[in-house]
């Protein structure tokens, strides 16, 4: 590599160090940069800094934000009284590119692992049991994910709010879980044996 | 997208520009930079700057170069006496890598083109003459691209060699070209017909 300068080679190492780029690839999008337009590349090292100082966490429902509300919180247009509750950003993300749900969230920041000395006050449920106790809600959906934290997680907050609400709300709140199944698209032959445990306990009127 | 802010979404736009990253690869690097440690994040930014501002090119050789003189043409243990003609620094590069060259290199930034208007002036074909006309200069090694511009400009490049020479070295210079086979490890069947041609033409003593 000696046959690069040295401001080349340090910037092909740090770019080394994002996820699925290769020295092959750091190397390509550094013989990039040097030919893009300063302005390009001014650009995105502006922008990575900005997005550092300037990104935090929704003070509502702890989604990445710019603001003190994140732009779903802020969303008057959407239905107050229910709160979808997942794991981290990305399952917000993804939840969002489906256009399936139109409440508001709750990001936990991980989910219940003994095992990793997560427990309950390691992740965002005091804040959870909090929203869910303010008035006008209706419905929380469980979105965590389906391994076996994610299923831990679900049971401890379906059970913790049950307590709450039997004392509070009299039931007039509805605790959900997200379906588990056969991916749409799925050869069945090829889904495993709790998959399609799920789904035929799951089997609902045709 | 709107459920990211601002800020991720200008980041994702920028890193999209770069060569083989897409929306989702973008977003994948925008949010492992936001939860990477702030002096990572810090370390691509000024990289990319730093980058911009001090590279140029090596005044012998036209390489790219963090001084006046890049780091081959600043090394004596090569041998000074054998150019090697490439067209851009991807392409010493790629003879470095390989370790069968020992001298200097001359880059030429481009190939003659007449179609894109590319002439004998804009590569720098005048450079490397008045290399050549240098005393203790024995041989001209031409390693530009085998395709048609890469074969049209090493024609040129020995042409005007010779007519040089034969005025002011009388034969003290060797002018070669690179070999045109079939690829290390290549199978026979999928060779096509100008390079089986040129292996055929090319073939040595065993």
């Amino acid at each position: 590599m000696n046959y690069y300068p040295e401001s080349i080679l340090k910037l092909i190492k740090s770019l080394s160090t994002l996820p699925g780029i290769g020295r092959k690839t750091a190397e390509r999008l550094a013989l990039h940069i040097l030919h893009a337009p300063l302005h390009e590349a001014q650009a995105i090292a502006s922008d990575i800094l900005e997005l550092k100082q300037k990104v935090t966490l929704c003070s509502q429902c702890f989604a990445l934000s710019d603001t003190e509300h994140c732009r779903i919180c802020s969303n008057v247009n959407r239905d107050g009284s229910i709160i979808c509750v997942v794991e981290n950003p990305t399952d917000m993300a993804a939840i969002e590119k489906s256009g399936a749900f139109n409440g508001y969230y709750h990001i936990l920041g991980g989910a219940l692992s003994p095992m990793d000395g997560i427990g309950p006050d390691e992740i965002r449920l005091k804040e959870l049991f909090a929203r869910v106790c303010g008035k006008g809600i209706r419905e929380v959906i469980i979105a965590t994910a389906t391994d076996v934290e994610g299923e831990a997680t679900a049971s401890y907050i379906a059970d913790t709010i049950r307590t709450i609400t039997d004392n509070i709300k009299k039931k007039c709140l509805i605790v959900s879980r997200i379906a588990s199944g056969i991916p749409m698209g799925g050869d069945l032959q090829y889904v495993d044996q709790v998959t399609m445990q799920r789904a035929m306990e799951g089997r609902h009127g045709f």
